[in-house]
């Protein structure tokens, strides 16, 4: 199964869902503001999961539409505070909330957003115990957010470990994916030890697709990721190949050249060069990528509780795609 | 019944369970950031609340405590939210948490507490069906809450209608406090009947407590308020004397006088004095009062449903007390 084709298409089957749950209503600028980002598209990752979830428990995808467009505006709400947070200025080809309209209605456009989300949750068209389920998994997964986007904040112009970095890309990234499949599994009516199952995929498939998106920012073709290579050594982005590098790497003097390099955001072609052939001899780089992969082979053993479904081989798939793709 | 001395009574219940729901975990910045405003005190108007309400009809209170909590979490969460769009820097004497810690810290502090309350409330130890109506109250409100804060922002430097005006505090106010009275009722597992008229009895309520807080910024005494008498006025802001003034004065040149006055910062005493004689001439101050007695007055009355006990009891004097403080 190609996962990305299929992705597309789970997109097109919720873009209409999307765009049917927030109603025209005063203030309109508050109303506009909280629908630019979900109305803008985007891979759609965390729908599809919710939906194919459902779909691969048996259940009734159907009832599981509503459910994929909360978890899609938490999504959102977490970008619009974020790209505040961090001063970015573009998404999707438009102008950031706080840029586009202003600060006040960004941070309120995310609130909202949550809200709807929690409006939509408190609907769904299944027993309410299921539904108090998928409420925990999403609480949970908001809160970790949270404070994984405070780590992330912390993190920046620190050395930090390996072990931080994991911890920081589970709660930015694995908790909302694992939320959404869990989720899907339990609209789906799904036993305990399956929607469990399902969630450590998800969690496993969160943190293969970040550490992937981490290598192809070092390893990747930038006429096709749009990232210019090096970019994010000099930003001092942290990542496995980072942290791998600054424990072991025991030359003192080029242990010294690395950290002048890492975070200098004045640092020449040359010197960006030198710190990647660095992370390259020491096999920080191979050892991202395999950690990447380690991730989601484990990802996909957790999927063999399911019997086997169109839904099933996207799950499967679409942990492929993570660490199989140039974009 | 002396709802002060109860409300107290009540805060000092609650006040212990507050602090139960955030653990320390990592981040411990964001951890103690969520907790300031809480942890602070103020006057648990909510928490009481959730807990008379469901007191009244018959429920047990205990099972309402963590309801009570999740409540003031959001009530919280939108505090620090709007202390950083206004700008505001101290909050129940300490500094707001954009200026104790920093923006993104507040910005999170601030989604934390939305998640946690959900997470408390995905928690109550009721039927999950009771739960449902509850997270429905909850999230409507928050949703209004942010239109409401929006309708505030756009409001300023303007001149709404009284129509305009009756709206922005609905949002701002009422909404919260009608999803604590009708989710207490909720845990105590009032008929659908019942829930109804608490929730129209919370709704008046905070709209009669909200113009009476109004009314005291012009005509209570700063000595105890702690506002210095007029400054509404400099400041421009919207309330029902306002709206009335500008909707029934006819005399043009006093109209212009009181136009000149309103959100100008510099004007002076004798002004201000001015403005207040224009104003009281014309009959708004006592058309605000009026309006904040006649909503306190429906308030009430939804609550002839319930049978009497200690806390209906509570209920009608905390709607009297709305209208009869100094502070």
């Amino acid at each position: 199964m190609d996962a990305k084709q299929y992705l597309m298409q789970k997109s097109k089957e919720v873009d209409g869902a999307i765009k049917s749950f927030i109603p025209d209503e005063e203030p309109m600028r508050l109303i506009e503001a909280s629908r630019q980002y979900p109305y803008a598209g985007g891979k759609r990752m965390r729908p599809a999961i919710v939906l194919a979830a459902c779909g691969a428990v048996g259940g009734d995808k159907s009832k599981a539409v509503p459910l994929a467009v909360a978890i899609e505006y938490i999504h959102n709400f977490t970008l619009i505070h974020d790209d505040y947070m961090d001063g970015d200025e573009m998404r999707r080809g438009m102008k950031t909330i706080h840029v586009g309209y202003d600060m006040p209605t960004a941070i309120l456009a995310g609130d909202a957003l949550f809200a709807k989300a929690y409006q939509i949750i408190a609907e769904l068209d299944i027993p309410s115990d299921n539904m108090r389920g998928i409420l925990k998994f999403v609480s949970k997964a908001v809160w970790d957010l949270a404070r994984g986007q405070q780590f992330d904040i912390e993190n920046e112009h620190q050395l930090v470990s390996e072990e931080r970095y994991t911890e920081t890309i589970f709660l930015k990234t694995s908790v909302l994916f694992a939320a959404a499949a869990a989720g899907g599994a339990l609209v789906g009516n799904a036993s305990p030890e399956v929607v469990e199952a399902i969630n450590k995929y998800a969690l496993d498939m969160g943190l293969g697709f970040q550490m992937f998106d981490d290598y192809l920012g070092i390893a990747g073709d930038s006429s096709k990721t749009g990232k210019s290579v090096g970019n994010d050594l000099r930003k001092g982005k942290c990542t496995l190949m980072v942290t791998y590098t600054l424990e072991n790497l025991k030359d003192e003097a080029k242990l010294a050249k690395f950290k002048s390099i890492l975070g200098n955001m004045n640092a020449t072609e040359e010197e960006v060069r030198e710190g990647m052939q660095i992370m390259k001899d020491i096999g920080a780089i191979e050892y991202n990528k395999k950690a990447a992969e380690d991730k989601i082979a484990s990802a996909k053993s957790y999927l063999s509780i399911l019997p086997d479904s169109e839904d099933k081989e996207f799950m499967l798939a679409l942990a492929d795609y993570a660490i199989n793709r140039e974009v």
